[in-house]
């Protein structure tokens, strides 16, 4: 049996959209609940027996948009310590609410909070890894990248990995954008112009930020073990090896924010839902990770009290 | 004991440059021939008694050089049944011959072939991969990538799939450049207007290939049992994976040339040349698959004598 995780307030949990794999995962994990060691959880949103698995439709859309805000509320009124959510269709989300992106945009919005100061990281048992830029095409993530962007977003990765995981000094390996990391300049400038100077400027602030590494032997395991968090530059440079890697365990944690939320690192699955062969263990370890950092975040405030 | 390999001809195999690991990679080896079941070696090549480890300069390049080409001339007369090539400093031998971008392209001029045409797989004991661009700047690829670039390549897979590991009907899995293979054109038309005309183009032959995937989901374990191969849109959408899961074994074999190629998939290591800590687990892999392609050739051809 796992270490239990002893957060100090029940964490919100959403099923995410109830046509998904999210509502036979969490009947799995509540049945079981002591059996996995897992903190007290309150399971948010009705009751989902009216919704089909595997056929999403603006209900079920409107459902995990409901869930997603009385959850929120939940955390933000201090009555609950953390925020797992399930996975939703974001694109059919998108047509209830055309400002709707993602659940970590919303979550910035309902917070109060610049959308680029949510930063997801992926954090599996291999590896820890934060993408510069996410949902946009390839072909503009060159223009999207710049030195600001850079600093800003590793600034809020380290605060949250010394607040949130009690790393005191994190070591950040920064991935470069080109092949070979650009080979000094000749497969792209990136590096040279953009990359290198935001390490730089890390560093003089005391951050032990190195690189840019070339991307292609950063995931390697001999290099691993060398740093606490890799930063990509763009998503499949950070959502390749983490899926490669720890598929089954990965979690989605959005850093920067006021409230602890954390997600599995997977889909709705519609194709798999009801069938029962839908695995839990992401929203396990996403779970599991809630709690800790919850229970991190409380007693670090107890400390600070007179 | 690994089962022996019974190549008909002895491999030829180059150190690359002897300032880096290739030279105590290979004596280990030497020392160890018949407890890793290998086929017999003839090391190309005079002494590197002379050279420094971790120390390359133009005299350690300009070995590499001459011990790539008269390799390559042991097995184009047929006195050798296959070429195993070590690693080289790149920048180097081209200061020496500016044609030179890397030993693939070295070897389609060797054999009068068109450098597109010789295509590199990545392969190891939990993936093969090809990537469709190679040592490009990341903002280059997606003017690089064309229906005909991914057809012909994918033709050129299929066959080496085919004749050089006989798998009869290769499963040829295709990634997407965008994130979630651009979720229908929101995030890029890249797969809309040329992968997934390519992969039609490809079908309608009678090959097996299917996508575009979403390259973060296409590594994970579920996925890989699904393909063969996976063809992925750009260097680092190949080598993140396969150096991920595969480091210590990953083999680059060069397909569609009219030569055996393998070659270890690391680097010259020059900063732990010396030290006796390379591992030769790449090079023993690459000179097994070198091994087995050879004989499977040999055997083949044998097959169609009436």
């Amino acid at each position: 049996m796992p270490e239990p995780v002893n957060a100090p307030l029940p964490l919100a949990v959403t099923i995410g959209d109830p046509a998904g794999v999210g509502p036979e995962i969490l009947a799995h994990i509540k049945a079981r609940e002591a059996e996995f060691g897992l903190p007290a959880l309150r399971l948010v949103g009705p009751s989902t027996a009216s919704f089909r698995p595997g056929q999403p439709d603006r209900a079920s859309a409107q459902y995990a948009l409901d869930a997603l805000e009385q959850a929120v509320a939940l955390v933000r009124s201090g009555e609950c310590g953390a925020l797992v959510t399930g996975p939703v269709a974001k694109s059919a989300i998108a047509e209830i609410d055309p400002s709707f992106v993602g659940q970590t945009e919303y979550l910035a919005d309902a917070c109060g909070m610049a959308r680029e100061d949510a930063v997801m990281m992926l954090a599996g048992p291999s590896l820890k890894t934060v993408p510069m830029t996410v949902h946009c095409a390839l072909a503009d993530v060159p223009a999207r990248l710049s030195q600001d962007l850079i600093v800003q977003r590793t600034r809020i990765v380290r605060h949250a990995l010394r607040r949130d995981y009690g790393i005191e000094n994190p070591r950040i390996a920064i991935a470069g954008l080109n092949p070979h990391a650009g080979e000094d300049g000749r497969m792209g400038r990136e590096e040279i112009e953009v990359i290198a100077p935001a390490i730089a400027t890390l560093r003089a602030e005391g951050i032990d930020a190195t690189g840019p590494h070339p991307a292609d032997t950063l995931f390697a395991p001999h290099k691993r073990g060398t740093y606490d968090v890799a930063i990509a530059m763009y998503h499949d440079q950070a959502l390749v090896p983490i899926k490669a890697l720890d598929f089954d365990e990965g979690v989605n944690v959005t850093l920067g924010l006021p409230i602890v939320r954390t997600s599995p690192d997977h889909g709705t699955a519609f194709d798999i839902a009801g069938k029962g062969i839908a695995r839990p263990d992401a929203m396990i370890a996403a779970i599991r990770m809630a709690g800790e950092i919850a229970a991190r975040r409380a007693a670090s405030a107890q400390n600070r009290l007179p």
